[in-house]
C-alpha cells in the first residue's frame, strides 16, 4: 500500500510500504480519512519532535522510518481471534495514545506517552493494524470525515476539563490556529459567555470569529490586557495559552482574573524569561493539558454525535495522498489561512 | 517615645519619635513585643520594597521615614470615640495589613495592599494608633508574646490553606527560614504524614526537625527530586516555594504528583528562566499566596489559643529596641541559626 513514511526533517516520502502482519489482538482498520496535525508539522519542520529514531519506542516497538498520521477514522476491515469489542464493518475513530497503564486515567499519560502515526505506523496509509483498545465506535450521526476530527477536538475538550471552567465564565484563548480554535468551540460548548481570542493573523481571527468567539484582536495591534479588561473588568476566568511563546505566556495570566485559571495548551520549544511573582501579584493559577483520558475521548465522540461540538468548520482543505507534502505541510507552513488539511485515503465509504 | 525608624537602605535609626494623634476611630496599642520579618530585613538590606518613598501610599497616606514592625501585639490603652468592638485593656493581636476592601476577601489584595509598619507606622515602637479593623483580641490562652507570632503564622496558615492540602497528605517545604519553618509547623497541624524539608543550613534543618519535619535534607548534598521519590515514588501531594531561586522553583515542581500542587510562598526578586513544559511534562499545577485574609487571622489566632497551632519553637533570640541594628537585622543577615527575632518594647504586662 501507499504510505508517508517520516524519514527525517523536511524528508516524509509517499512509498510503498507493506502492512504489517495482524495481531491476535488486533484489528486491520481501513482509513478513510486522516488529519494533519501541529505536532505532524513539527516533526517535519525541525522533528524527530516524538518521532523514535535509533531506537524502538517502549510502548510501541517500532521506530522510524514510521508512517505518520494520528488524526483518522475509518471502517474496521478484519478483527484478530482476541478481539471481542469490535467486528468488521464498524465505523471507527481512532485514539492514538499509548500509555503504561499503570495509573488512573487522570495522571496515567505522566508516566509516559506515545502515539500512532509518530511512534508507530499510523494513518497516512489505506490501512493500519491496531490493538483494540485504540478502536471507538462512531455513532449514525457521525460521517467517517467527523471522525477524523475527534482526536485534535479532544484535545480541547481536555483543556476545557483542565480549566474547571464553569456554565457562563468568560474565556480567553491566545493563539488561532488549528487546536486555538477548536478550544474556542469547546469552551462555547461548554457554555463560555464571552470568548476572547487573540492571534497576529486577521484570518485566523475571522475563522476563530466564525466559530464562536465573541472577540477577536489581533495581538500585534492591541494589547490582550487592555482589550479584556476594557469589556471584563476583573479578569476572565479562564484563559488558555495555545501559542507557546513569552508574550502570551505572560498575556494570558495578566487577562486572567484573581484566582482565575491559566490553562497551558501549547507545546513550549524553548524556556522562556520569567519572574514568578507574576502569580503572586495576581492570584492567578498555572495548570496544564496533555492530550485527553479515554474518558474524554469518548465524550469528544459523544458530544459531536449529539451536535453539541461542531468542529468541522476548522476544516480548510482536502487533499489526496501523493500531494501530502506540497499541499499538506508545506501549506501548513507558508499558508496562515490554513487551519485543518484532510487527507483522504479511501474516503467516506 | 523611642521608635526604629526606616531612613533608607542599611539606614535604621533608633531615636525619639511622637505619637500621631489619635483619631476617633482608631486605638492606642501599648506594644508588647514584635517579630522582625523577613520583608523588614528586605527593607534593610536593599530597600525600599515596600515602603512609600517621596509620596505617601494611597491606602495609609503616610511615607518614610517610617517606624518599621508588623508583627506585634500589645495592650488596648486608649479608644476612640467611634470604636465599638474594643475597650481598653483588651489583650490584642495586630492584623497589619491595609486593603481597598472592594472586592471578597480571598480576592481583596489583589487590587493592592499595604502594611502598618511598612507603609505606615508601625510595632518597633511603645505606641501605635490603629483603626478598629487591624485590632484581634487574644484568648486568655495565649500570652502577648505568642501573639506577636500571629502574624507570620497567618501566612502559612494561608499558604497551607491555598494548596488545598487534604488530611494525611505528603508535603515538601523548600526553604526553612522563619516563613518555611512556620509552613512546616502548619502543615503539620493540618495533617500532613510526611514533611520533607529543605534547606542549605544545617541549622535550619535541625529546627526544621525539631519542630515537626519527619525528613530534612541539605539540598546542597542530595538531589532533592531523588530524595523525595525514594521515600514516595509518585511524589508530594503538595509542595511549598518558600526559597524564591530558579532551583527550588523547579525541584518543587519535580517533587510533586502529577496534578499535585506546587504552592509559591517565598518573593522572586529576579525573573527565572524556566520552560513552562514542564508543567506539561509532570501535570502540576502552580498556585501562590500572599500574606492572610481577615477570616484566616481570625483562625490562625483560635488554632494558637487551642494549641492545635504551635509556632513558639521559632523564636530564636529576644532583644531590646535599642539594639535592633546590631542584634537584629545584622545578626539575621549574618547567622542562619536565627529564624524568628522579637523585639520587646514593654514586654508582658
Amino acid at each position: 500500500m501507499k504510505a508517508a513514511v517520516w524519514y527525517g526533517e523536511k524528508d516524509i516520502r509517499v512509498e510503498e510500504r507493506e502492512l504489517k502482519q495482524m495481531k491476535d489482538n488486533e484489528v486491520t482498520v481501513r482509513v478513510a480519512w486522516t488529519g494533519i496535525c501541529g505536532s505532524d508539522l513539527h516533526e517535519y519542520q525541525e522533528g524527530p519532535v516524538f518521532i523514535p529514531v535509533g531506537e524502538e519506542h517502549p510502548l510501541t516497538g517500532q521506530q522510524a522510518p514510521l508512517t505518520m498520521g494520528h488524526e483518522f477514522a475509518g471502517i474496521v476491515e478484519k478483527v484478530g481471534q482476541d478481539v471481542t469489542s469490535v467486528k468488521v464493518g464498524d465505523r471507527v475513530a481512532i485514539n492514538p495514545m499509548y500509555t503504561y497503564g499503570n495509573k488512573p486515567e487522570d495522571v496515567d499519560a505522566y508516566d509516559g506517552f506515545q502515539f500512532v502515526g509518530l511512534g508507530s505506523d499510523g494513518g497516512f496509509a489505506s490501512h493500519v493494524n491496531l490493538g483494540e483498545k485504540h478502536i471507538y465506535k462512531l455513532p449514525d450521526s457521525m460521517t467517517l470525515q467527523d471522525g477524523a476530527l475527534v482526536e485534535p477536538t479532544a484535545v480541547a475538550v481536555q483543556a476545557v476539563k483542565e480549566a474547571n471552567m464553569q456554565f457562563g465564565d468568560t474565556v480567553a484563548v491566545f493563539g488561532a490556529g488549528p487546536i486555538g480554535l477548536l478550544t474556542t468551540i469547546a469552551a462555547k460548548a461548554a457554555g463560555a459567555s464571552k470568548i476572547f481570542v487573540f492571534d497576529l493573523s486577521e484570518q485566523r481571527l475571522a475563522k476563530a470569529k466564525e466559530l464562536g468567539a465573541t472577540h477577536v484582536y489581533n495581538s500585534g495591534e492591541v494589547n490582550p490586557v487592555e482589550a479584556v479588561k476594557a469589556i471584563v473588568p476583573d479578569g476572565v476566568d479562564v484563559a488558555f495559552e495555545v501559542a507557546g511563546v513569552a508574550p502570551t505566556f505572560k498575556q494570558a495570566i495578566d487577562v486572567t482574573r484573581a484566582r482565575g485559571t491559566m490553562v497551558i495548551v501549547s507545546i513550549f520549544a524553548r524556556p522562556i524569561e520569567w519572574n514568578p511573582m507574576q502569580l503572586t501579584n495576581t492570584g492567578v493559577k498555572v495548570t496544564s493539558t496533555i492530550a485527553y483520558t479515554p474518558s474524554t475521548f469518548q465524550q469528544t465522540i459523544d458530544l459531536m454525535g449529539t451536535g453539541q461540538l461542531k468542529p468541522q468548520g476548522i476544516i480548510t482543505s482536502k487533499i489526496e495522498l501523493d500531494n501530502i507534502v506540497e499541499e499538506g505541510f508545506e501549506a501548513l507552513t507558508n499558508d496562515k489561512s490554513q487551519a485543518k488539511i484532510l487527507v483522504e485515503l479511501s474516503g467516506e465509504m
